[in-house]
């Protein structure tokens, strides 16, 4: 008998027939005196298209009403799912954030979880439902709706397995897993079957969008095992765990590049340093690709997405630019004790010869590289062949 | 019945009555049943003076033969605290790094832990022996004797653990463990009784000296649950291990900025890219603090100790020299998810106001701030009062 988390994300539950599909392999793959809780999101694009009602009712909607109107996304998600899982035989109920006890702070449109009071998510299980939640969004200390920000539905799935002490929290998303590159660059690349959360936290900040930062730190603080897997196959995915897989070094001391991340599509903006830019990032948790100062000045990486807004806020701040681009990117090789080894580094270098490389620096767990959009395909796939294809996967082919 | 790994540093058997006075408290402390492996470095300042006397010899001493010259330091160490043991009243029996089994690649003065095969370090356990471990040595695939480099002993004693699924792997030091800043800086640092691998490693890469970044990989790899104290009090210090220690979080998703770390007697190059320089770096591996290249400079942040070293290196290679300037420091906030936050971003400079920062990035767990040495003491007082020390605290003191 064991507890189970599943998260179903926009994608999954995109559609009727989606939602319809999802309790059907919730019915074939159920296993009797299991006890299930599903985290949904919204159906695709419902949350943007909310958004864009309140804003041609108004520029300036508050924050407090915005909530409330998002989270109806989730509650449509989660009533219709209830309703397909009546079909298929079970029992289920579904919960809004506040009904299932996501308590968070106060900061509408990016609040924090601040503590996990499921009691009615215990006593419905005990029931012998099935108990559907909305993800991404809490109520706060005043009872006000809140919602949860970037990564929130995830980091709702994570918060409530703490809770439950879950036996496994399961990420349904449209791929299969966390790959060694992205497969849709690099054809070669492989999913990686179980992965540390060290790494894994090191992959999602360097640009990996399988899991978000926040819920990987949630996982790692609190010890959830995570497994991320294909909505549409239900096929085993990648779990994440506090293990590191050491089946993949050769030795002991080996310093094994476990994966590439990479993120694309940035604008470097270069600034004169300004306390009020700061202080006008404030509440931009993790929207920040990259920042650095140097002497007198600022330098931010940032997705176009964000772009209008970012110019926005230097006009309306009469921040000075000095300097905005566009097309670049950045790979991030990670992997344990990688970072300090010259080899490594002369090898990186090398590999990367005629590639024009704006920056290479490194963190506790990376090697990271700066460079042209336009390189990026290329780049990722010499990286890859090099460091992850093995010598056997090479002979195997010829 | 446990089996239990005990590191001796070259500080804590540096003398006569030193080496007595662990062989007093290891009988004292002894606990029927349980099985002891210690390692030893050699007595302190033992390596310094065969170094020297190898290079009164010789300019460019063969690596070979001076690993055979230095790996008699712990020869002497250990044959000197088995006979202590023995006054004890323990059957006890010292063996080299090739006795034990540890099995590296044949890189002298540096290599790397390939294996560890210590079948006899277990029989003699068995027999109910202490076995005692020269530590920082091993020997490679064509029996010569090797020595680990950096961080060696500590590696070398993890490594043992890992193979006998040591209970603990006690790594005495010379001071009590790890704390929230270095204590001789900041008075009000506090020991840290408890650290996920995660963090430490970061700690560990951004200058604390407690274990070196290569032991906290080899644990974090293989999970060996590790605990810094000192040798002197053989006090509780800090325990290692996989388990976020989520009592100093105030709520779920709180950041906490978990400790200080800081790496002062910094030199930075700045010299024109070159890869001459990359290839030349080889093998100092944890030797440069920071690198990073932009455009057609690399720049290094190396200690004070390295700077003829690298001074020979360029002049001999004929590198182009940019800039050299000495009086460098680094400082980094150590916690989960503090990096890309904003309002701890711009905490942090409000903090550190009046203080020339010539650089301030982020890594993965990390803040970065690069100030310069005569700073850095008010800066850590100001950061730690600020972030780590609680309002609780610091109201018992009035």
């Amino acid at each position: 008998m064991a507890i189970i988390v599943k998260k179903f994300g926009g994608s999954s539950v995109a559609s009727i027939d989606l939602i319809k599909s999802i309790a059907h392999r919730i019915a074939v793959s159920y296993r009797e005196g299991d006890s299930l809780v599903l985290v949904v999101s919204a159906m695709a694009k419902t949350t943007d298209e909310l958004f864009r009602l309140a804003f041609e009712i108004s520029d300036h909607p508050s924050r407090r009403e915005l909530d409330m109107l998002l989270t109806a996304g989730e509650r449509i998600s989660m009533s219709l799912l209830s309703l397909a899982l009546h079909n298929e035989g079970f029992s289920s109920i579904s919960f809004t954030g506040s009904q299932s006890g996501i308590m968070t702070d106060s900061m509408h449109g990016n609040a924090r979880i601040v503590d996990v009071n499921a009691f009615r998510i215990r006593e419905e299980l005990a029931k012998g439902k099935i108990v559907i939640v909305a993800g991404f969004q809490g109520v706060s200390p005043s009872k006000e709706i809140t919602t949860l920000g970037r990564g929130g539905s995830d980091t709702s799935a994570v918060a409530l397995a703490s809770y439950l002490k879950a036996d496994l929290c399961e990420i349904y998303t449209d791929v299969d897993g966390v790959y060694t590159a992205d497969p849709r660059l690099v054809p070669t690349a492989r999913l990686i079957p179980s992965l540390d959360y060290g790494q894994m936290l090191a992959l999602a900040y360097s640009g990996s969008k399988v899991l978000h930062p926040r819920a990987v730190e949630f996982a790692y603080k609190y010890k959830i095992p995570v497994e991320v897997k294909s909505s549409f196959t239900f096929a085993p995915g990648t779990i994440l765990h506090s293990d590191y897989n050491t089946t993949t070094d050769r030795y002991m001391e080996d310093k094994t590049i476990t994966a590439l991340a990479h993120k694309d599509g940035l604008i470097r903006y270069l600034l004169s340093a300004d306390e009020a830019l700061l202080w006008a990032l404030k509440g931009w948790n993790n929207e920040i690709f990259r920042y650095s100062f140097e002497n007198d000045s600022i330098e931010l990486l940032i997705e176009t997405k964000y772009e209008s807004e970012i110019d926005h806020l230097i006009s309306s701040k009469a921040l000075s630019l000095k300097e905005k681009s566009s097309g670049w990117a950045c790979i991030s090789l990670v992997g344990l004790g990688i970072n300090l080894d010259p080899c490594i580094l002369a090898e990186t270098l090398e590999i990367m010869k005629g590639i024009d490389l704006l920056r290479v620096g490194h963190s506790e767990k990376t090697i990271d590289l700066m460079l042209k959009s336009q390189d990026l395909k290329v780049a990722l796939l010499r990286l890859h062949e090099h460091y992850l294809v093995s010598s056997a996967d090479k002979g195997g082919k010829s």
